[in-house]
């Protein structure tokens, strides 16, 4: 009879290593899947590594153009953002590496997939919900959440131990005293040392930009072009890019050299735990501020508030808990593409020492801001005293208001 | 008979002058008043110019503590910002200058208040909607909307005509090519070169932060205390201050130095006009991070939800819009006074070319994170086949969702 | 030269007779027009008194179709609801009246159009930001608002005199003590008695419904397809209507025998006014309860939370408050139309003294609810332990509450 | 050594028999608890067979008066209804019993308690996660997701023999084809029979409610008080009520009479299946009404707008999810009891045939209304003209609008 067979995901590390070890040992077939979604990587090595402990086949798949058109453009687009502070970085990347591995699943006849995520982070659960969503019947093999896997690791030692006894190769360098995860959008940094949220990050920890304090004297400008929304052209000193790879790398390379996106915060997992994670985006931060920039220039202002509001929000919530695949995400998906209809022009942006700075920005095709008509000295287009009617009308509700405060007998000019 | 009385806002400026005098002209006797909110000013000049030009009295009062306390610190207790960029100085120093000016007005015996601000603006709204709100009764002479008026003045030169006709005395500094309001939350930069929005400020507009290309090399690592919300405490190298307003202008010159604050956006009017506007606020950049990254620590993630998405929202809309003095907001601000019991612990800053960088974060009553239950490694407090559970019953509707989506042949594993 | 030419909006009645042969001494060619969205009119007779008044030409068209299809079934689709009550009957009505009034102006080459809607109602703000929005260039004409025509016809009186003097045919039946507007989505019944909130309207005010007193003692049992949210049959007992215009009617005349959807409401104006509605909406009401009650069973259970909380809520309000055509209505409906994409299958409704009561439903292509599945009984597709994971993660946040409440010296097990 | 004690929600029935000798047999001492939150109950009886069965203790304690003021009356405050229709019920007794079985816990030493929750319900969450926040050391015993019992006892005649075999008495009266659950607030139907959501309940399930049908032809007419929107005082016919529990019971039997307050739905549960419910709820029906009604006259438009969209939303989910001891739902409490301040005033109400007319409403101490401003014959207050302005400023963005789909090819004046 034919063994079960099981789509691992797979990076080469000492934890998915030894469940791919494990899985075989268990009885299955492992088929492994990596994807490149813009992490460094040696992608070789990866692919012996894992045929050499076992695996019937190494997939190896590059989504840097999906991941970027597909989940960070819309991310810009919606101004995404977690709690106030995150881009969500590994969030987006999510959704398009579990539909790849499981089209890797399915056509490598998986009944199973797995992954090394652990059990009380937000990778299980955006992997999980995904695969579920994607195919409903697929099973799912977790076995840092399987007592048979977790009670024999106890620990990394145990790790180490099982390598050395089946033969699996360990890089000989020292663990960081954290855990990295890296992508076009960002690279991540928790766990370990940072695990102290007073514990003030070591200067050479982060990857994907310089530090501010040594960054370059020289400014950068460039110019960011948008078409509903979505950018599609970067014109840095000497160079343009419409390709969305080269794009988004361009900016990450400019980001990088000047430490543009960084962040230091305590965040709210969806199972209830707060955790400390650092996150260094330098292409999203750019592109995040730039757009928002351009959306005051171009965006109707309700329908910015209701964006705001409702589709900005929920859909950051919705991407970081792993809902990406999800009637809800596609229900406030359908609104946001109309609020981008008319998110034409371009944004010129200032990169220095940490900054995205703006400098200007301009439409040739939208209208709605018109300089003459804000002007305070011009008096065309409505009547002054049109505001005079506006305000009563706007105070008869507040007029009430402040008769019922004197009712109560608290004063509203009272300090 | 006695003359109806009037409270004029004078700001000892040109626009002001000219409305003293007219009104004076049109039969009123004129009380002014200018509020201390933090701007940089000539008093005894102001004082001495309103009387010189007729004024029966003029009314300076200290309002920085009242300001800062009441207005700057609820809109850091609730991260305020609108559209998502401007932390709201000019919004939140108005509710504080039309109390104070009203308050004014009722002790000495004005029928009428009076302000210099123009026909399009937001100003005009938020002082007469609360002006309105703290005295229904009250009647409101807004020159610049009224015809008799606007139509004898129709730009700069008539009121420079007249200023001389009338022995006002103007200053003989060329007037900036665009428009300034300050206060300690603040200042603004708007109108005259800045109306093309493409324009890039030049660098010697802004006045509350240097320019970050010149800030010095060194960084400055201050300690931001919070209780209830409330910035208690801010330690700088060799110093502490606990006094509100201290404590504000410490920030204000520790921002100023490493021009950290400044903006520079094209925002939603009230009325419905877009403009361009520029605004540097060193003191309100650094509190709202520190705020923001405190709240990471010790507010509940469902708490936090709600109130981003409610009061964080509508109460920066309130303000924007002039609503300070209505049901809408004292409602709003119920729920946002329980969320900040909690919110007690200390921010590490550090200030460095235009940035407040998060260092880390403490809290010594607050318990809600736990580094050693957030931990990847630990595996008490909760099974790690809990999440097993958590992910198979969250998995129930989308993988409906998944079999409804193949239904209709759109495969949720396509790219 | 031609003379100016206005499109008026003209109801044969009093108020707009005058104000027809006041624009013709006004200087104008009036064109009239007058929308037919299913009220009862003599359709004859007021094209011969606007004639015999002065008019140039009457325009009278049948917008019921349209009325039904592109407003209230859109509003079924949402469930709209204003302030928890009015389905908006009035509302739904003006945009369909104003597009084709201003249809007619631009066909008749009118520069100005004209209604007679008064000074502190919702519909003269309706009306006008409709004209403005589909004609930007358009001017409006609103008598009960020109200082020239209001203070010349103070009241009732004076139009009654000027109608005397100027030939007006004027209808001998004694005026109700109250103003009514009706058409295929409800009629409404406000001011005069009904100004006083506590004054119950008389049993002969009502319209289109009978009195639920008198109403049969059998009931009526009839059932409703709707595909993709929008009502496509109604099967009463002995009949079939898949015409829009006519399934509406069967609706509103078997809701009119059971006295289906009267409310008696003290609503707030957008204007900041409260005023006091009576509205009786039968086939709107029967509309409304059957699509709510089918979506409970086809329409995901979060889409319906962010579709209520975002869309139905905000829907309503802008329909309300008159702005239909805006960016913001048109950015809501995206998502709304995506959402009613499954919402296919019947409802089965009695109709008796009333109530329209739901019998049943079923959807022979919905599959989101499945009996089996939900069953007590049933213990496939997931495990009653999963549920155990699921509690304790939800747990963990109320865990960390209780112990900081506990801390407090507030017990939650205290009553 | 002293045996583990348990604290069991008991209810007399067959499941939570078998459950306690279950428990005895598995080495625990039982605690039965039996909450009165107004259902009708032999309490006598229930207390004799739990001590028959071998249980150490019965506790049965009156929780009506805590339940009705605690839980009822914020319901009606805030007009809470999930889905649009549902009054929670059943979601507004839980946190009461929770919380009253957790300080009998506690008093009688249990380290555990338990409940015959079934594993796929709503009940079995929110009662456990009201007892972790209440002490989030309790230790739970769900037996119906505990394999030991559920694999043991597959179906009803498994409990039937295990009873017979344990002496527990069974009563011989035929179940009913459907499961119910009864407190003052409401009765539940659901399961069996109702499983198929196209099966019209039979004219006899409903228990608080009598049939609309053969309801009396003579309606009953009362008057309901509001102090802060809290039910204060009912007038009914010869009679008045002003205690909680006698006001609450008063209308529940008015409503019996009259048939008020049925509802037959499909609902999302928490753990995303969709069921389906009938529930008969006449004195929350009534009282939601009247509420609802009173905040017309009463309350701020622009408080009662974002409290719907925030305040109503929410709390009704967070009670329908179990999160009644929660961090959020204390959160909106705030800002809810701040809105009902004013909510004061009596509300006449005709009851009649299934439903609740509102006859009129007034207050002697709020002025929000008032109708001479409301008439439109009025002028004074504000001018006619005043409004002109207000929609010449509301319609600056919407001129834009129109402009731009001019641009776009796309006239607004197409139907």
């Amino acid at each position: 009879m034919a063994k079960p067979r099981v789509c691992l995901a797979y990076s080469g590390g000492l934890d998915t290593s030894c469940i791919l070890r494990w899985l075989i040992e268990e009885g299955y077939d492992v088929v492994c899947f990596l994807a490149n979604v813009g992490q460094e990587e040696d992608w070789a090595a990866v692919e012996a590594k894992a045929l050499k402990i076992g695996a019937v086949k190494m997939v190896i798949e590059d989504l840097r153009e999906e991941f970027i058109t597909e989940l960070c453009f819309p991310a810009i687009q919606c101004n995404a953002i977690y709690e106030g502070r995150y881009l969500l970085g590994t969030s987006l990347a999510r959704p398009v590496i579990a539909r790849a591995q499981m089209r890797a699943a399915q056509r490598e006849n998986c009944q199973y997939v797995s992954h090394g995520a652990t059990g009380k982070g937000n990778d299980q659960v955006r992997f999980e919900l995904a695969f579920y969503a994607i195919q409903p019947s697929i099973k799912i093999i977790a076995p840092w959440r399987d007592p048979k896997f977790f009670n024999r690791f106890a620990g990394r030692n145990d790790l180490l131990d099982y390598a050395a006894q089946t033969g699996i190769p360990v890089t000989s360098t020292k663990a960081k005293p954290w855990s990295m995860d890296s992508n076009s959008a960002h690279c991540s940094y928790e766990a370990g040392v940072l695990e102290d949220p007073n514990h003030t990050p070591p200067a050479d920890m982060w990857t994907m930009t310089a530090d501010p304090m040594t960054a370059p004297n020289e400014p950068t400008d460039i110019t960011i072009h948008f078409q509903q929304g979505v950018p599609t052209k970067v014109v840095t000193p000497g160079q343009e890019f419409t390709n969305p790879v080269e794009l988004f790398n361009a900016l990450n390379k400019i980001g990088f050299n000047h430490g543009i996106g960084r962040i230091d915060i305590v965040e709210n997992r969806f199972i209830g735990l707060k955790s400390r994670g650092c996150y260094d985006s330098p292409a999203m931060t750019i592109l995040r501020s730039a757009h928002l920039d351009l959306e005051g220039l171009v965006l109707d202002g309700q329908v910015r508030s209701l964006r705001d509001q409702f589709v900005t929000h929920n859909w950051s919530t919705l991407l970081y808990n792993g809902y990406y695949f999800s009637p809800e995400r596609e229900f406030l998906e359908n609104s946001l593409t109309f609020s981008q209809k008319r998110v034409n022009g371009e944004v010129r942006v200032r990169c220095y020492k940490g900054n995205a700075y703006i400098l200007g920005r301009s439409s040739s095709t939208e209208k709605l801001y018109d300089a003459e008509e804000a002007s305070m000295d011009s008096l065309q287009d409505f009547a002054p005293t049109d505001t005079t009617g506006f305000i009563a009308i706007s105070s008869i509700r507040l007029k009430k208001y402040g008769l019922q405060k004197a009712e109560e007998g608290e004063s509203l000019s009272r300090a």
